[in-house]
């Protein structure tokens, strides 16, 4: 049965959630194929997930490699294939815990890097799992020796020892090892090599091979994540991956084609990681945080009534509300994203490479601002269920400690960003002098008034309104920025010097540009929603939301030219706290919308029907803390306490 | 051997090292006891902490009991006292890593609340682990049923089970319960009662008895916090907590003194968890991650050089800085506060009650900004580090995973946030009408400038300019709150429904004056420090970096009434920019000055000598991960991988 607060909640809801969910799957023909591979994998009890909480390391390695290996066989049961829709919500139901991950970079990086003849020859071993691939990129320089057809490798000391590549610690057999390749002394670059590392007979490392896995992890306890240290290991010449370069038996190197879809690639891993690591994540923490929060009682909001929802307090609305907001407004930046990337990837197969920079960029900074802005929302929603919250089995500590890692992997956040200032820099350079610039930053030079035009807290409700406010503040660092920047070099400051003096409001800068992108597309989005109007209320009510919670929090940028006034600044404050009290009502149904089961969310906290207490209490009995009495209770307690039984 | 890079960072120290650490020790004879204490107990062997990344929760928990038993041998030996300043010396040697701490508080509270005779009963028990007590605030009520002299206690539903207890879940044999008194029907508010829940024979649960642990969370697993129902559950009448009023056989109730000092005891465990809980991981987060960041080199700051040491970028200096900043300022905030808080005590004992609403409104205030400020400043710490941070083996995820729990026990930050609150508006309200107010608020009756008086960046290095202008932004804050408070009142809007609306705006104005008094402190420390110049001139830079990060990250509402203009506010960037790279140069000495052993520190990345890729490599080996083939090989790869051997 519904906790009958929980089902109070959805009585009156505003909009329909089928509906919803529908629209956010991008049709109901989806929501019926996503709920049947969901369902297909929950019923199948090898992918169960029921006791990850109380696993240890080696125990969830060893479910992670089972779950893949099974993984493949249920595929071809169920006639779902490696490129089609299936496969996105497999990996929704599974949580990505999953092991082969980085085996499926290696599959991908032979395909796109390598020879017909090499793809004849190490795909379809792949992707049977009879070799296991990792992928690592080192310092590691590879040397050509003629005499025996081999590439010499070696890592030089500790410190260039690899450290992390997944699916590297105890399984892989092979990985692709990106290195500097030198041929009688003179480097030709990075390039991507094949190399065994374990034995396929016994699994004992090869000859030269220092391997191993790193140890306890914040999470990812799934994945054997390793090092890899190389002493003098010989690879024979046609591991090389020679689609676009090739080193002939004679040492001579021969280059074929560009070389620059490598970084693509890499490219779109970032942007897929904003979906299946980042958003979804989100997500479910705030299905946990929001549902919880009408379960939970605390205190009286008025005297003499029952204790109150603690989601009706002002300060829990302000916590949970703008990260739903957050993972609507992200879910839509993914998608956006996806669109031009998959319109990028025409163009570059049609040998047309202009777009690569504004993609670069797009991605670094998009990855930075939505896994930054998103760790920060999952750490709010855990700590906005207090004690509970800090429960292995609310399922949020574990969503936290998973969603720190996308700061940290495919390129560190703070790098990835200054990436993205270095292009918006060149923009605005090449915009101020009349220059074209892509159109995703034209706004550099455009020209806005210098006051925000809103006359009440009304006004602010307005997208015009706002997105022009962060179109203002974007362009104004970004010109701020470079402004610093010209100076300081005219000063006579060197280039680089001055840049690293400006790199603090270089990383402000790139992020205020994805801000304002992600505004915007959001505006856009609801606007385009006209024939639902159900839905489009809701969801402007959420777009003006994720807009003033930003414009009210970092309240420093839009003040401090006067673009906003104080004055104004009340107003925003006013609308955003009234907005709070609005979305309150639909709170639940906007996170029911998201769909996902009871199994997918695994939390004590967030299931559907909000029986929080009851499962909390079974959960806990599965504990190994409570299957026996403690060892310590017979060595250390039982001699004490029994020289009590006589006093008292 | 030291890692060059880092033994350069100590050649070149502003000041000495050995003075500072003297300094804040409060006397070099404290920093000999200390160095004392700390070796005593990690030359034991009981005490090592080495393997505690690798435990499950069972084997932590019995470690904790482990030591907390070999403790009390080991004070008795070392003749170190309970009540002796050893014990914050141990506490800060075993990381808190320990069994009974919640006993600790059960032998607290009969010791503050019990008769003469109670004490006599309980607390030799107690102090010798001849019984191992918990201690339990719930929602109970009792009922004294006058026919068998016992109160009766049954917890109603199961949303009423008491979650969470430390040492309740395995340990303990009794309870400190709370909860309200009913004689014929009456309630007398809430009374302490002492409960046994398991067999001193046998460890059993009591009859009436549901308790367990509640399972894996996020950190803390060498406690057993515990849940806790009571089905009939009878005590006798002499178990109830008498110091302060009784229960007469015939029912009759008899109030003697004031229980107000209950209060103050949790007043009390608030003030001291700042110093241990919180402060103390910060330094150590600060150690590890700015001794990695000159040990750990990337990319070229200048062409043609070395790759340069992290800590040299502008943007890393940016996350760190800041961050060793403020465990300065909140290791002395919790100086201050255990003063006013040791002379808030001399005035309880001599029946002054007059000081209580400030403490409480302090010890609310400080410990809920303190650890949301450093909860923050431990994962930025973390990120900092990038893949390496997020490893065990660096000591960071477990710092971080501990200090979140501080943002929720012992008050929930928000509800904590709102008695400052309360306690702000309400002098606030005195002040304004010319009534005498506690000293630590006179400043909100004060009169400043209605802009900020700086010329010039060079202006904003002034304590007294930017203490203004955190007194005149933390004043202005609470005053328009106030405002907003009376004006939804006088417009007819409830005032339980005015508070609510208000309550956003609330909490960040308590949050802005525990920010002033923070600043105000650490100036005022400073200035003391005239007697030692060298250690008073890197003390005040601190002090102006925390001050203008302050300002530079919550920049609108410093611009907001324009008290700071824009002008100003780039002048405050420029100051604070450039104190980064002053501070950079002396990083490393300021945090060695914290004095941490590496014992103490247990993380692979921030040892003394650096040595970190060695360490990194040596710890991995130690995982269970790599002391074995996994038997996820034998049962699900070999045979896949075995089919590979006749086609490579």
């Amino acid at each position: 049965s519904v906790n009958p607060d929980l089902a109070s909640e959805r009585q009156t809801a505003s909009f329909s959630v089928e509906k919803l969910t529908a629209w956010l799957d991008g049709g109901a023909e989806h929501t019926r194929l996503r709920r049947a591979v969901v369902e297909a994998i929950e019923r199948d009890p090898v992918f169960s997930i029921e006791n990850q909480y109380f696993q240890s390391q080696n125990e969830r390695y060893e479910a992670a490699v089972r779950k893949a290996v099974h993984l493949q066989k249920k595929m071809q049961e169920m006639g779902w294939t490696d490129d089609g829709p299936e496969l996105k919500y497999i990996y929704r139901a599974l949580s990505g815990d999953l092991a082969f991950l980085l085996h499926r970079i290696f599959i991908r990086s032979i395909s796109v890097l390598g020879s017909d003849k090499q793809i004849a020859k190490w795909i379809p071993l792949a992707t049977q799992y009879q070799l296991i691939g990792s992928y690592a990129q080192t310092e590691l320089g590879h040397v050509f020796d003629i005499a025996t057809q081999e590439f010499v490798l070696n890592t030089p000391n500790i410190s260039a020892m690899k450290w992390w590549p997944g699916d590297m610690g105890r399984s892989a057999t092979h990985t692709v090892v990106f290195a500097q390749l030198y041929i009688n002394g003179k480097c030709y670059g990075v390039h991507p090599f094949i190399v065994q590392i374990r034995s396929l007979q016994d699994h004992s490392l090869c000859p030269g091979i220092t391997a191993g896995d790193i140890g306890p992890k914040m999470n990812f306890e799934h994945t054997d994540n390793g090092y890899l240290m190389l002493q003098n290991v010989r690879v024979p010449r046609e591991n090389m991956l020679s689609k676009f370069c090739e080193v002939q038996p004679d040492g001579t190197y021969v280059r074929r084609g560009s070389q620059k879809i490598n970084y693509f690639t890499m490219t779109t891993v970032r942007i897929s990681l904003i979906s299946d690591e980042v958003v979804i994540p989100l997500m479910k923490a705030c299905t946990i945080a929001i549902r919880y929060s009408v379960v939970r009682r605390q205190s009286k909001l008025k005297p003499g009534e029952q204790e109150a929802k603690i989601l009706d307090y002002q300060t829990q609305q302000e916590k949970l509300l703008p990260q739903l907001a957050a993972a609507y407004a992200f879910y839509f930046i993914s998608d956006y994203l996806q669109e031009l990337f998959n319109r990028g990837y025409r163009e570059i197969q049609r040998k047309n490479f202009d777009m690569l920079p504004e993609l670069h960029a797009f991605s670094s900074g998009f990855k930075a601002m939505v896994t930054q802005h998103s760790t920060s929302a999952v750490e709010i929603c855990l700590r906005a269920c207090g004690g509970h919250g800090y429960s292995l089995l609310s399922g949020l500590p574990s969503l936290y400690t998973k969603i720190v890692a996308s700061c940290l992997y495919e390129g560190e956040n703070t790098i990835l960003l200054l990436q993205t200032a270095r292009f918006l820099i060149k923009c605005f350079m090449a915009a101020s002098t009349g220059q074209p610039v892509p159109p995703s930053v034209t706004y550099l030079a455009a020209v806005t008034p210098e006051k925000c035009p809103a006359k009440n807290k009304l006004d602010f409700l307005s997208p015009d309104i706002y997105t022009e406010a962060y179109q203002h503040m974007a362009a104004r660092l970004i010109s701020s920025t470079a402004a610093k920047l010209q100076d300081l070099i005219q000063s006579g400051v060197k280039k680089h010097d001055a840049w690293n003096q400006c790199t603090v409001q270089l990383a402000q800068a790139a992020k205020a540009h994805c801000h304002y992108i992600t505004v915007k597309n959001f505006a856009e989005t609801v606007e385009k929603l006209e024939t639902q109007p159900g839905i489009q209320k809701i969801m402007k009510h959420l777009c003006d939301l994720f807009a003033l919670h930003g414009i009210f929090s970092n309240a420093g940028v839009f003040l401090h030219d006067g673009y906003v006034s104080g004055a104004q600044m009340d107003m925003v404050t006013a609308s955003y706290l009234d907005l709070l009290a609005v979305i309150r009502k639909d709170a639940v149904p906007l996170v029911d919308a998201f769909d996902f089961t009871d199994k997918t969310l695994n939390s004590a906290l967030g299931s559907y029907d909000g029986q929080v207490y009851q499962r909390l209490y079974e959960w806990a009995q599965k504990s190994p803390t409570n299957k026996q009495m403690s060892p310590a209770y017979e060595r250390y307690l039982k001699p004490l306490l029994h020289k009590t039984l006589s006093k008292l």
